[in-house]
């Protein structure tokens, strides 16, 4: 179902911002890994809140306790379970939300598809506090891909068309005195990709990718190697060329296929780009619906957001590549 | 697996370019439904090679052959299997393929995957030809949605860059003159969607779509709404304020969220396009690898081939946006 | 995967015995819906241990913890999840079970499986604790299905060979008394289905109750109406004759169809029969080896154990009954 | 859905019995392996009718064709789909069939679930003719089986309550001359089985077997090892001792358990029987209702029928048991 990913590396998010806990259960995991716990939260602390200048104030205590699964540290073949529990009360502050809809957030959607029952508060199950199971069970597969010699690394290309650091944190300055916010671009490389991963037509890399990644809220765009820019060039200059490297892998010269030729990986760096949306989130008023009183409304959503999600949506980006690819990496096992 | 697709309107794929034949089985199509055969061939058509100035003239008799599910013309709640005979021989043409990859094609990724076995002959499963099945399916998923009220339709966005026809078709003149080919997008737009489709993380709206776009050969970038571009955006300017419309429904006054919020449909138009590389097959030289002899060679495609794909994957995108939309709204009912 | 059940009411139950925890994701619950919590209790004390004169004296404390999907005591659309934390702490008891695999327990084939790393305690994930998170979902299901009239109702049908009550008890003491244990048989009735559940072939209403009630620990046959039976009986006998009963409903008037026909409910009630093997853990000394040492040895297995489980297996047939109909029915509309 | 069976060794049945063909498409066969079609069609031939002196009279060519998939008869990594054409023509005898359900034929149910429009001609989609695409995938799976060591071999256990060849010889003729047909168990026994294959709860190889089982048409019931005695026997006696074999293995001394402990294959011989209800077609009149004139009426079924359905499902058996076999044996790879 919708809170499920993957095949053979399988796991399940639930959980909503004000729930009790948030957490993750991960079926696949091979029996006898004892997963590195530290790296394990210093790959969490990345996306965690409250670290950076631009970051929300609300304190996350991501540490994850895993309460099934492991047996003195490493796992055991059974489904591994790790919660997190929520600190922060829910609170009288969404009482408001609950007839009128934040514009860019899933509120009103939500409300067409569950109801007034609904759990508005803090965005419910759409929050993107759900990133951090997901994390979970990438920072997992991250440490088995390593073990397999695949790197995943993500960086921020571009936020709101800056590319270099400096332009990038005047601009977030600027935005968030502004009481708005900002969208951006992220990257990410995987490097030692073996060719042959992924399947045709619906399993194939692009297709599992592009479905663990918008996952990720704010995304609206994916896009491999050349991306869009494909839609500009010729064959001539689009297509890369094969030859044998000096170790006699088959390479190509260029990579604007970003690694992926008909679903499956070619064994060259696998490259792709998630477009984030501003933080729906912003200080300004706007207009919006009273779904009771079934009039148009003015609303100032209240409350510190980021400024901009691109940041702490770094790992997020990679943990959704990981999945995907140690998913694919066991199913060519069989 | 990677042939099928879908939970409730559920099909699979099967065949190769030149294998005996290609074809789809279809499961959840609800019982009593009697296809329009006269419009899905009509649908089958605009995807068919042979019809336009800039497509191969390869003859494909792409009328489907209904070998079971149907029962006096309509459905009988058995899952319905249409198979389309391939006509043209396997040929010589093909025997170097076995050797040396095509540039841009899956020809490598498939050695790599499937050893020396695969099917190589007008690349085998990984064929644009595969998208006549998807074009069944879709075909009559667009009957189905149309009964609902839901319409489906894509145009070509850009050819190479270029937005108005007559330039396009020039484009397409000096590319084809030049043995070269070209890219494009392609934008579609479905009207009547209603709010509440699709569901959290991975099953959302924007999940699904991308999963079956990235099945259609050639496509390196999905993105929604205003995709790309709200990388560069503002909260204040992305964000789409809600109201309410003269017939008391909630809708929002621009749509740059692409109808879809939190992976679930608003009742605003689903937009989104998707990036097509050019045609991997052109006239000119290329650079490539022997795969039996280890050695870098020269390689030039044989054969005539489409300077674009774009025009024939209009359909093709209109199908696949049909099969997850149509997918999400049965779903949408338990 | 293999921790999960079900299409459209979906879940995954994970822990071992003597994990910190036990528990259950469940997608698919309408939003909305206030779970009656004292039912539940009611149904899960009724599988819990430490209650009669038969079971084992381990203390539960199987008060579940909903840690998500909820609010103010309804779903909101979000996946359910509920915990029970394990009070027993892992003890010594277990060191040995890592050499010496039990006759009639899992251990021997998790070590093939999963390795040395298995977790031994208490039979880990292959504990018939493991029940407890499969009542909490199948107890959600049973007061779903009440709402749309459907009840389910499973009791012994025999123990050891013995169909009265005072018959089965006179049994169980001697049993008890030798350091023995007994199989049983529960039969299954469910009132109330609606004809036109469940799908040909592998979706079959049969297949998938089938699929569900050899997840219990024990159950080793599944029969329906008849079962066995229908291999000594001729057609003229075995066929259910059908009539229009006053209200104008089509019923058989004989029922060894057990309510399903060809996958499919009938609107009979549907009958079903679990064969349950004795309880493996005795009091009486076993032959078995040493995976270290690889010698044959004795085993006599420690702890005070049920002499049949028969007993609180009912509310687990029960409960894989729910959760087969509920998704069942929520599969038949759409 | 419904007519797809596995997770790794994945495939898609379709067809009815007087569509104008049947078939199964196939995902997993492995790149490059040729199937001996010569033993499939031998295969095939053991369940085809009018071959034994109880069979029906109705002559099916089941020869099957590929129509895709194989590469000079290799598999080359795209799925496998292979046809049967219905040679028989659809005839008026079906006609009643539409008023009047047949008493033990899923036509009432299927009426039920789909209607007025649902295939009625020789059971449509419930004919036991769909046996054929099973067996194309199960004949399958059994040659890949067959090159990892391992056999699965099924024999009539029963019919009628009979055991010996003579005595059911007899029971069959005057069953027949009696216009009845009676039921009968099949066991099937798997030889050379890895020990560790299934997975715990849903995943397990009873849940498999019992899936695949349950498909075939007259199934009623299913155990594994002793089976339903289990619930009369002592755990003393039911525990199966092990020890090591003069080879170092581990084995059990007695097999009640069928070589399935905890969901997962011990090394020891699989062992299931499955029970089969009587031919529900029959020579006598019976009772039955018209489901347009809403009265009961009388029916005698035409045509001829096999009177019992046990000699031709022996294949059948051993194809259920060779896909869910196959398809673990995939999934314990990765």
């Amino acid at each position: 179902m919708s809170n499920s990913f993957g095949s053979r590396y399988r796991f399940t998010i639930f959980g909503q911002s004000h729930a009790p806990a948030i957490g993750v259960t991960i079926e696949g995991l091979p029996a006898g890994f004892a997963p590195d716990m530290e790296a394990l939260g210093a790959f969490l602390a990345r996306r965690a809140p409250g670290r950076g200048a631009w970051s929300t104030a609300r304190k996350e205590a991501d540490a994850p306790e895993f309460i099934a699964g492991l047996v003195d540290g490493h796992t055991c073949g059974a489904p591994v379970t790790a919660i997190i529990r929520n600190a922060d009360a829910r609170s009288a502050d969404y009482d408001a939300l609950r007839r009128v809809p934040r514009p860019g957030h899933a509120d009103y959607a939500a409300f067409a598809k569950y109801g007034p029952g609904r759990d508005v508060a803090g965005g419910g199950q759409f929050s993107g506090r759900l990133t951090a199971p997901l994390c979970i069970a990438g920072g997992l597969a991250l440490q088995l891909l390593a073990k397999e010699g695949v790197t995943v690394r993500a960086r921020i290309a571009s936020i709101g068309g800056e590319t270099d650091p400096a332009s990038m944190e005047k601009l977030l300055a600027e935005v968030k005195a502004a009481g708005d916010s900002v969208g951006g671009v992220i990257e990410c490389v995987c490097d030692g990709v073996p060719a042959g991963l992924g399947e045709p037509m619906f399993g194939g890399m692009e297709n599992r990718l592009a479905q663990a990644l918008f996952a990720i809220p704010a995304v609206k765009g994916v896009e491999f190697g050349a991306g869009f820019q494909v839609g500009t060039m010729r064959g001539s200059e689009n297509n890369d060329p094969f030859y044998y490297d000096e170790n006699g892998a088959v390479r190509t010269r260029t990579n604007h296929h970003g690694g992926i030729l008909g679903g499956i990986t070619s064994g060259m760096p696998l490259v792709f780009r998630a477009a984030f949306k501003p933080t729906p989130s912003i200080g300004l008023e706007q207009d919006s619906v009273d779904l009771e009183s079934r009039e148009n409304v003015k609303l100032t959503v209240q409350g510190r957001h980021d400024p901009c999600i691109v940041p702490r949506a770094v790992p997020c980006v990679e943990a959704a590549a990981a999945v995907a690819l140690y998913d694919a990496l066991l199913e060519s096992r069989c």
